[in-house]
């Protein structure tokens, strides 16, 4: 069986890189699928319906936009990574978490020790949390291949 | 009919006791739930369980307790209010967003126009954006006595 | 048991008040909800929340402002009426028969003959078709008190 | 991953023909399902089963022969594209509309600024709304490509 | 706690009553709800929709309206008791005890020895199997008292 | 695509036969499945679990063991075809129907003019209802390659 | 609110007694439901639908009587307890919790840290660990009335 | 059609290889799926996120990360055997057992006479008891291939 999963959060770093080389180096029946990670693709994405003046409706279209993909990207995996940086608030990132949460869909946030008390709610429903690209790929190898 | 409306996000203002003022000033039909908002006693809902010496477990155990609450209360409300504050990373309030969302249980977000762009996926499935306690109470009247 | 009716469809004929009079007349176990019927009311339902210059953005929040009751009331009730008039198009009522089917949801339609055929798929997921009135308090007649 | 995209709505003109060109033209990877489009065949689909004197029960039996292929089409696709033109009532385009919505599937309406207004709960609940079947593609190829 | 008891099934003997009675007696906190057993009103149902003159016809309305109070109570009862007696073939109770067991609705069925072998797929998908109403009597006032 | 149909009911004629005749004949995209049509076969499925004294438990084992197989391939299916026939009761075939209509699986109903009456239920929450085998291949050819 | 809990597990010990005095003590709004408590009573359930001279069978009847019970309770509930004594099995206790875990209902464990490491997979999918009844009431105070 | 059967349970003696070798020899159209079978492994799954000095919490981190394996190997499969053996408690599988029966998910469960009654719950909300490896091969060479 071929695992589908999905990588949500942080886009400034390359941790969906690494997940990436540990899987293939592994060997890993792995598959990833992720939201759109190039910028401002994503905050453009919907401006082939229409440039809009209002900043907010700009946001909109395009994050509904984004949300075709994300949406059904999720619903369709069998686990999803949620990333979480220094930087920035992701609040896309625990949405996503959220959402997995209410459909039963099991996930693993990635994040530093410094967060995790600001983390506590995401973290008490998630199935793992790493600190390292390394152990989420470990926990991918145990969990599809032993 | 009554609506439950489950308020979820920051404790460091007073939205809530406004939104409970002028649901009252309107007599509607809606009666509000929400997480326990005394932050040392939402911090401390697992310490009875025993204490933990490190600070994730001890934030896990008192989240899952939360969790109870949370997750029973949102899934039996009719709308929820998700707030978003200048200060703190709220990933909770988000997560609750997204917790919404895949259940197809309306919300409406409440925050400043000045973090519009960072929550544009969390708006975008959202049903309304207001800026105002007095706005939610506005949408609330509209919707649960017109 | 009190059996909870959704009304949907056309606001600009009496058909409500005739329900509403018949089943009183009837002494029926039968409470109505409906969407927000005041045509102005509801195209204006997102004006709370700031004016729009973009007329489909107007529509959209109030759209999305009415969505809270609408999905929320289809959702609780026992059973739907769905009235296509001759004049307008009615995609709304429409729209409100899709949801219905999808959930599950048993609908009576109430239209004349003239647009049977227009409305065939409508139709064809329904439980009954009523041209009048009269024939919709018999139907919840029959089906509420026998 | 291939996505199939559900087509809904108006056979009167070549927008399905313009999809699967931009389609091919991009080498996207999305294959389209549709109702039959053929309209005689369509009105005729339940005439094997006998036929029918009265119009009404023609149109039902025909109609739910029909909902074999459209329910099980729309359940199975990823994303639908709702085509709403200037002819006709098409009530059966928002039928399926309220059918996507009901189940969370997300869908893009395509139609002329013209009817925006008629159209409001039908594009408030839509993830996009494009004027041109090239937009489609493009959001298509956004979507799957990216 | 109240129950709710839903009896399908044979309407030509007193089945019902002497549930009812049995009921009464024990004072158990059972509410019964039952389609509408006055066979000749039962199959003039849809008359009042207008006649029909195809007898599939006339039998398609009236058991469409029958199915708007008998698809609603089913899913509203906690547990449902099917009767199948000697006479008749009673398809709609089997029909009825399908629907139970893909809702995951828990039903005991209600008949004689003599017809064990060609109900058993029905039978086995039950939760009791009685041959006389006072062992249904017992079963709810065990269920639902002790 | 590829339609999978259920085959329910009747195993004393070769209706099912003809189907597959039918569809391969028209080359049809369909794969039938169906319940363990070998009569002596399907009461004695449980035997292998250990003889059973009781008549009763006998069958009890044995249905269940066929639920297994029925169960899944229903709810894998995306139409189901249900055939009654003059003799016997057929009570699965019923309860096969009312199963499929609870998940909102569509089905055809294969029988006589002569027991319209008896299976008015099954039939109003049928999608079609044929006479022969020829329909229902006609009904799949039009579905599925139109 | 009033929240209903489902208390599930052991009935060698007074620890219900235990919750129903601490919850009355507390005057939470907390009403306890539960499988039948008397033990020969609940392996009698099915007796008075005929004895069985198998103890499988015996069995089987009564747990399938017991279930009517214990499956609409879990459904309806919003927390269960479920207790593991230091006798005896109790794989339905571990049962209860699995279904729990399916419908996404959240549970709370009792029992003592000897036997953690047996039921490591029933604590994983708790939101609390507690040891003692006292512990429970404190969550259920907590979770109710804060 | 390939079955996915999914094997909860002891993992001390061999009977995991017995259906292996039974379906390999009847050449079965059936793919085994399973938690985690070397115990070793399976206890420390979570030891890569870091060690723990409560035993608690290390039983607690790996549980979670074999429940990312669990559940969704357990979703996905058409059929479950549980077994149960003579030693330990094995309350996993009873949880398996009681998370497949929420999800409508049949199972078959494996064990000895002696431990007929201690499991009369999980074996009630089954679809067949086996006693040997070899009575599971025959009923799913009966199911997948007959």
């Amino acid at each position: 069986m071929q695992w589908t999963v999905y990588l949500s959060g942080e886009i400034h770093t390359d941790w969906r890189d690494q997940l990436e080389a540990g899987v293939e180096a592994n060997e890993l029946p792995v598959r990833f699928t992720s939201a759109v990670t190039d910028h401002a693709a994503s905050d453009a994405a919907g401006d082939v319906l229409g440039k809009e003046s209002e900043p907010f409706w700009r946001d909109h279209k395009s994050s509904k936009v984004n949300g075709i993909r994300t949406k059904t990207l999720i619903e369709q995996c069998d686990v999803a990574v949620v990333r979480f940086g220094e930087k920035y608030r992701q609040w896309n990132a625990a949405f996503d978490a959220g959402f997995c949460a209410a459909l039963g869909k099991p996930y693993i946030t990635l994040h530093d020790e410094t967060i995790v008390h600001a983390l506590k709610e995401v973290d008490a429903a998630a199935m793992a949390w790493a600190q390292t690209p390394e152990q989420v790929v470990e926990i991918l190898r145990y969990v599809t291949t032993k």
